[in-house]
């Protein structure tokens, strides 16, 4: 049992200058506060002392939750309270409002889905060749319009093009163009976000969830991230660096949807907008995977979306946001495929064999294995490029990088298309009618390709290790996907050999005895490998399974796709309980509480009780000026203070709170005294009276709880703070970011990227 | 604000004494206390105080969420602590139990359910004919392997079987075998719950409610329950009543459940248990609808499995549960379709058009008005039922009810099969290819068709709303989508009529020029009207569309079905906030918070608290004996009594505990005197020492916290009643029955059926 740091109730979030100077900040607090009375009317009179006003938030603090559900209560109560006929329509209005902004969300994220698929296809094509009549086609459409069996002669690579004839010549200017392309596109993309938006990179699920669980990170969501996150990722995407474009579409759809928020003055509530924001992460899910039952599910399990009090609204919207965008996106059909699944899996044999058990078992275990090694590599990854000269450079560390991915990506014939390609071939079925994927379906190479499968995965593998955490939006989905499925389809392939070598064999006698008629699927090992390595690093469960059979239509396979995910998550759980947003939550060290049971050992709260003659607290007996308490603030910047006269507790008052009261009146009469106590404030009317910024404190408990009991309160009613106290006096105080460091201490490298460093 | 009565601290659910003496009780507590000390090992020197007894819950009473999920911890961490190799094999032993009981709950539910189909069908075609070779089969089996157009001689009418030729013989004996066997069905249905098993009758859903939310009601799931359930479920959907099989289909999942749960000895905690209840119930709404995915939603959205500690894993056991079970039933495959798709809907044009929206609205609307209706009809005969002579001649009443509903069924054409039937072909298409039903594809008889529709759709309204709720088992599900597919299909009929009148006007434009192809399909509106009426009686939302789409295989079509769940069930809150499940909970008085967010319109926990003087407490400083304390009991039947020694408030016992521990010590010296302090009892051992059986009430709370925290607390923590203390003086209690009364008292007939009265 670890106790927290000494300085534990140091606001560890504090961010630097360069954060608070972001120009996107939240509106200030007075227009603010002029809205929330306009919208309260003649209603606000039945509020309550509790709501009165409204709380100061900083950048990295943590919102309080039970203020803000209460507000967002009177809110709406009050629209019901008005005179008239305003109190008739003020409601529907309001309903009107709420619905539009999440019809235009799902809209919108279905438009920027297709914009960004155009997009990345265009690149990516770039780097290969050009279309004769017009640079902005990609190879599809420009070849489009063809009878069958004519050749494509308006698209040309970039060897023709030029007019290259000798082979040498040609491959390397092929080549040249290639990584000359793709080093260009990476450094740009790194170069936007360094300069405009240094929050766009990396995947923003972790961030995500921080502020999902009430952490204020506003400039995260501005207008600038959105954009440079979008074309940053398509840039990144199409530069053939071992990244996706799911995780980043997910913050690109959050971001989407706080501009629409903020286009319809939704400004004055936190917990309102949090709702906004889970429903558009689902939307984000629901196109990046095409899944939007998968996407809903996301937000339930991944996102901890039950923590609000109303979740099956939270819920309802998120699951019209998803079906809203992914109708958009077929509807829009950026590939003319007009279907929402991705990676349609054809021809799998009907029934599965039970022998097939044991190489999906296999498979689902070396998924779990490798998993956890992805998450244990990328953390170390991570540490070491904080640590070492890289973090100085990080655009150089960009363009290197994508520079070596390129060079050895054009050698590996499977890593030179997209992931997106690799992927969709891999799952394909060998059918003669169709073609044959870099000679994948052909028997006679079965070993060759097996080896050279096997090569893919493990390159890919290290490249992803080190690209999930440049500074470019990278997400992490895809890369595993493509892993997993080049070791399912070796697998597959070295099973289906099997089977034809010993076609008598009594393991294989479920097989028809007509060795013509294919007995084992390869394209649906890989399924099953995607799956289990996805299991293994993200180590989610039903939202998994809904996403590969959503995005793969393997709807008559969900069994072993289930079973895949369920051992891998096993053996994974076994090398290590984090998934690798948890693990890079925990590094970065943001207020999130990991929704797993606690257990305690028989330990009480004292075990991360801070005792009383640890704790900074105002003492009102002391009766400080506003000049002394202003200096108090300024020596001690924690979130806030206990609040205690004499023996007796009166309360909690927050930081932010008290700075933002004292801000205008310190000026005018520094010398005046303060008081949080009403009994003195109402026999003394010299005194300041700061009764009304005090958290009373309602709830108290004795320091004999036992810690589980603590932990689970902080995970269901989103506390920010409890104050322990024993006959009316505090015995000391627990804080969230208490509780979050003994959740997630044991982790590797907790706080080793947290700002505060 | 309404305050709760004088007596709400009185267990307002203590049970008859025909409840206390069913014969399938849970074992008795003294071998329960044996098995977890074997359990426990050498672990238990671990055991914290607060964990070192096993609390006694009777039928009726809640269980304690705080110490049973300890306990489970608890047992989780002994058994990787036992020494050598039984640490390692123990955890896996209790890890494939687990599995294996989950497993085994899917394949037997699966299986339950297509045993159930079979006899349903053969019970329910019996009614009409017999099969010539063998009297077995039903009407499908045995004419099954005949070539196209070949006529089926095999199966015979009883008119024809019995050799009756003239029609007026015919008729009279097909209606009266028709109407007798429908009695005899019910009327043995109606028997057997009576005899055998009193809680089969119903639905089941809002008792899985509330067991999952905590109470303890085991008889319920008791194995005659299972059986009795099972058959009577049979005949009374065979019986042709207006009722269908979903529900009650959940409740005997739950029953499987529970009976493996006993055979593999899972009795030692009351947590556990109901994680595999909400694994089997997702399971249950799985197999019903042939939906997982309905299933896992069901569980999320309705039985709001998010009161466990550890949501995702109860999320995805019964993800899994719930996938083998819809794989069993698909493998069993009773009528040989290999399909889960229950109600198939083919021939749907493609895209649907703008203007559809108008009728789809007005079907929204429709449903939400009278799935509020059906609720308040069917609320007030169950009151009505209750008070009247009724009551005592529950038998009775089926019979006659079940006379009455085949008589009216004979008459309307579309009643006479069973509704399931009656569904399916309201919303398939029509297709001259494949004949007609019921003359419903005549566009000569559109309007007949639509009058004989909406009178179907009122009978079966009425009928519904007094056969849900007697002595039967009936589920709700079934009934609803039968009147919303005829309102719908009748609506859709509207359309298509004003359509082919009028193909040139404006508004169908967008409809193809040539009128002979189709542009409204009426099937579709049968499916629209189906989820508006389902929308409307039961409020659910995400997991009701996904079932709707699950059902029908419609996922084109999810926005129209989405809108117009929405759209009913706004319209149906508008006219009374509760579901038909909620209305039954809090007509029983189960102790179950509704999930609802609270406002408290700035009350405080004063309003609710029980203050001191009104309250029943045991006085510590009064020395009481053994006797005087059993005698306190017998006199004091409530839950548990706050235990204050002079101002000192010690915290809480639970009566149930203290009876069970008194009960054998107080025989041999009922004259020691008994304190609850461990300073007295540690000075002065002739005291005997209760200080173990008391919850130290460590969450303490001051009145003026605000009510909707305290709400959030009982809904989010699960607690069972929380004292209120100022400066460690008692100053109040509030229970858990007190928050249920305080969300329930304002719908109509609250506690109306409660058992008390």
């Amino acid at each position: 049992m670890q106790t927290p740091p000494e300085n534990a109730q140091h606001n560890p979030w504090s961010k630097s200058s360069t954060h608070n100077a972001s120009v996107d900040e939240y509106p200030t607090e007075d227009l603010e506060g002029a809205e929330a009375f306009e919208l309260l009317g003649d209603g606000s009179l039945h509020a309550s002392a509790h709501l009165s006003k409204r709380p100061a938030y900083g950048e990295g603090s943590s919102i309080d939750w039970l203020w803000e559900e209460g507000s967002e209560r009177l809110q709406q109560r009050n629209l019901h309270l008005q005179r008239g006929w305003r109190g008739m329509v003020a409601p529907i209005l309001n309903f009107a409002k709420i619905w539009t902004v999440l019809v235009l969300t799902g809209v919108g994220i279905g438009t920027i889905g297709a914009w960004l698929d155009v997009l990345v296809r265009w690149l990516g094509d770039l780097r290969e060749g050009r279309c004769t009549y017009g640079l902005f086609y990609n190879q599809v459409t420009c070849c489009s319009g063809l009878d069958a069996g004519e050749v494509c002669t308006e698209w040309q690579s970039w060897s023709q093009y030029f007019h290259v004839s000798f082979i040498l010549g040609q491959s390397l200017l092929q080549s040249s163009i290639y990584i000359a392309l793709a080093v260009a596109f990476a450094g740009s993309a790194a170069l936007f976000v360094r300069t405009y938006a240094p929050y766009a990179f990396h995947t923003g699920i972790p961030e995500i969830k921080a502020i999902l669980s009430g952490y204020v990170f506003d400039a995260f969501l501005s207008p600038w991230t959105l954009l440079i996150k979008a074309v940053g990722l398509a840039l990144a995407v199409a530069s053939g660096l071992s990244l996706g474009k799911e995780g980043p579409l997910v913050h690109v759809s959050c971001c989407a949807a706080y501009l629409l928020l903020r286009l319809f003055r939704f400004r004055h509530s936190e917990v309102q907008k949090r709702k906004f924001l889970a429903a558009a992460a689902s939307a984000g899910v629901s196109v990046a995977f095409g899944s939007p039952l998968g996407g809903v599910l996301f937000a339930l399990e991944e996102l901890d979306i039950t923590s609000f009090s109303n979740e099956s609204e939270v819920m309802w919207r998120g699951f019209v946001t998803s079906v809203i965008a992914a109708v958009t996106l077929q509807y829009i059909d950026p590939f003319g495929t007009s279907k929402l699944v991705l990676f349609q899996v054809t021809g799998v044999a009907d029934t599965w064999k039970a022998f097939e058990l044991v190489p999906w078992l296999i498979l689902a275990a070396l998924g779990g294995v490798l998993g956890s090694l992805l998450i244990r590599l990328n953390a170390a990854a991570a540490v070491f490029r904080r640590n070492s000269f890289i973090h100085e450079w990080p655009v150089l560390e960009v363009v290197a990088f994508s520079a070596i991915t390129a060079a050895i990506s054009y050698l590996v014939v499977f890593l030179r298309v997209q992931s997106s390609d690799l992927v969709s071939n891999l799952f394909l079925e060998c059918d003669p009618s169709k073609g044959d994927y870099h000679g994948l379906c052909n028997p006679t190479a079965a070993w060759e390709n097996m080896f050279l499968l096997v090569i893919t995965a493990g390159i890919k593998l290290l490249l992803t290790a080190w690209t999930f955490g440049m500074q470019i939006p990278a997400g992490i989905f895809l890369p595993t996907i493509a892993i997993g499925a080049c070791l399912g389809r070796a697998i597959g392939l070295f099973t289906e050999l099997l089977q034809r070598s010993y076609p008598t064999a009594w393991v294989f006698s479920a097989c028809p005895p007509d060795p013509t008629v294919r007995c084992v699927s390869p394209g649906f090992y890989a399924v099953i490998g995607a799956s289990a390595m996805l299991g293994g690093v993200t180590r989610m469960t039903v939202s998994l399974v809904v996403i590969v059979f959503e995005l793969t239509g393997a709807l008559s396979h969900v069994l072993p796709i289930m079973i895949s995910v369920m051992v891998s998550k096993w053996v994974g759980d076994g090398l290590g309980k984090e998934g690798i947003y948890t693990v890079w939550i925990a590094m970065r060290q943001y207020p999130w509480l990991p929704p797993d049971e606690f257990r305690d050992n028989g330990q009480t709260a004292e075990q991360v009780v801070k005792p009383v003659h640890n704790l900074v607290i105002i003492r009102d007996e002391e009766e400080p000026t506003m000049k002394e308490l202003t200096g108090f603030l300024d020596k001690h910047s924690f979130h806030g203070y206990p609040v205690v006269r004499g023996e007796r507790l009166l309360g909690y008052v927050n930081r932010d709170e008290l700075v933002a009261y004292l801000g205008s009146l310190v000026a005018e009469d520094g010398q005046r005294k303060c008081t949080f106590s009403k009994d003195v404030a109402a026999v003394d009317n010299t005194f300041l009276n700061l009764s009304s910024l005090l958290d009373e404190a309602v709830l108290q408990m004795r320091k004999e709880v036992p810690l589980q009991l603590v932990v689970n309160m902080f995970q269901k009613m989103n506390l920010r703070h409890v104050l322990f106290s024993q006959g009316g006096k505090l015995t000391g105080l627990v804080t969230k970011s208490d509780i979050v460091w003994l959740l997630t201490t044991h982790f590797p490298h907790t706080a080793a990227l947290s700002e505060r460093r």
